[in-house]
């Protein structure tokens, strides 16, 4: 389990919405941070050299050729697009020139490209996407978000598996407590897909203490809460914009009168400190777990802050051997 | 569409965590504000009596004899406990002693209740629960939240067309947007169900405006919002159990040191306006949509202002014709 040589995480950097000024600050921000990682920036030869270049010795320029364009079928796009930032970047983990991959360009192109080129764990029927949420108590890991918009018992019974190594490896978690997200306590309850994977789940997984309702969901129950990805990226995005929403709308009661702004300015150092817990750029970005090597997929508006945070957790995710876990996981069932 | 006669509202007197007291208390606040409002009052003899004799004529009392546990099987025990709070008032709207019936008992009692003796309005096959939400704009219908777990697209058109004329009658609302809560903007992102039901939706619908993510729901982007009854109830729960933890953690950052609590107390009010604009009981209960006759039920810790908002509710629903106006909408398509 215990690595001796660095770390290299592929880095694209020309992934995102911010790309590639921002995703270069946070690249440095993970150099500083960690003086054990390395990296392999791929993307055009005038962004990747250049700061290769300055870097020393601790960066790689691979430069790519071509840009998958937002908007294309991303399967047909990563097979007629070999020579994209991401298309390379997955290409150098499954040639075992790097651990890992990060990008926060458009997330069907990198699933695309991780299943298509890294391949699936031996036994893993459907990756899915993981994203960590803070929660009253400690943060909880929610799959799948997206991945997977029609499941089968099957597919969540692995979703499970998948996102206790992940709790397990990356945030720490002993004893994973293993949630499925349902309408009801009730092992009867919910839509069929939820009560047979109740059923599944209860036989097959040790660690699996029942179903969780929504309102649950923040409260800190469960460390891995398993869905189908319609529910999920459901849940995930509705979580946003419910935070965003309502954080919006104490800061207009704290600015209704001038008596409340002045309060308001006494309080904004414990509401920033909400505001950063609750930030998504905490957790730096969304795992797809199920893939052979390890894949980190940004937020399209990672900024230096998640693209540093999503490095972090990248070197973490390969030096717990997370592949390693899932694959041992899923052989087991 | 006018009515000359009173609007008459049976109240389950027993169903609820705080029932009867905070019942009657509902009940005693609902026919304070409005003078056109009679009650008939089921329950036990010694509740409902005493109540209706001091309330004058406006309140008749009916007594019931039976009670239904939580924990039976909602059909069976409509079926085997006919004399009961639940049932009996069921059977006034039926025989059309009364307009319309308001319950904070058990949810499924409720529905079973409502859908085996008042029955469906002809054509709906599946009768759905709709909640109104705050949103940061106009409150906005979302249904099914939890009366059918698993969905096809055509209930999914009935859904919308009786969300619709839920959002005309009781919300006002002159043209509703009527949206799909999906995971992507593009008709063909989604689960197959979120598909068809788009193309069924795009088809039959002319106030479809396409699909909502879950980062819109409070935007206010939509006035009616559609999806299967398993989604609805993990989103409707979610955002409950978010606002509630939210609004738990500004409330700890605002009393985290001495001078941040003498702040707050200067914010107090405008929080307080904040969280009464979120709370649940400003609009009362959720309508059962579908069923032959007016039928709201409560949260089951409905207080008094729950329970006058909802018979608030269901006398717009009587006046606004809304049984008249889903079986005109569901008749069309």
């Amino acid at each position: 389990m215990s690595r001796t040589r660095p770390v290299t995480v592929v880095v694209d950097a020309v992934g995102g919405d911010h790309a590639p000024a921002q995703i270069l600050d946070g690249v440095r921000a993970a150099l500083a941070e960690n003086p054990d990682v390395r990296i392999i920036l791929t993307g055009p030869a005038d962004v990747v050299e250049p700061f290769a270049d300055a870097a020393g010795g601790r960066v790689e320029a691979v430069a790519t050729t071509e840009i998958i364009e937002m908007g294309e079928h991303p399967a047909s796009a990563v097979r007629s697009t070999k020579d994209s930032s991401i298309v390379v970047g997955a290409r150098l983990v499954r040639e075992k020139r790097a651990d890992a991959l990060f990008s926060a360009g458009s997330t069907g192109a990198c699933m695309a490209a991780a299943t298509l080129v890294m391949g699936r764990i031996k036994g893993v029927s459907r990756p899915a996407i993981a994203t960590v949420i803070p929660t009253a108590g400690p943060p909880c890991v929610l799959l799948d978000v997206g991945a997977n918009a029609d499941c089968k018992p099957d597919n969540l019974l692995q979703f499970a598996e998948m996102g206790e190594a992940y709790a397990s490896v990356v945030l720490g978690v002993e004893r994973p407590r293993v949630a499925l997200l349902n309408i009801g306590e009730e092992p009867t309850k919910g839509s069929m897909l939820a009560q047979e994977s109740h059923a599944l789940l209860a036989e097959k997984l040790p660690s699996f203490t029942g179903n969780i309702e929504g309102r649950e969901v923040l409260t800190g129950a469960a460390d891995v809460i398993v869905t189908d990805g319609f529910t999920g990226n459901v849940a995930l995005k509705l979580l946003e914009g419910t935070s965003s929403v309502l954080l919006g709308q104490v800061k207009d009661a704290m600015t209704s009168s001038l008596p409340a702004t002045l309060a308001a300015a006494v309080l904004k150092p414990a509401m920033m400190r909400l505001k950063s817990q609750l930030d998504p750029d905490t957790y730096g970005g969304a795992p797809l777990l199920g893939i052979d090597g390890v894949c980190i997929i940004g937020h399209g508006s990672s900024g230096p802050v998640a693209v540093k945070n999503a490095i972090s957790v990248a070197v973490q995710a390969v030096e717990g051997d997370l592949t390693g876990r899932i694959a041992d996981a899923v052989a087991a069932n």
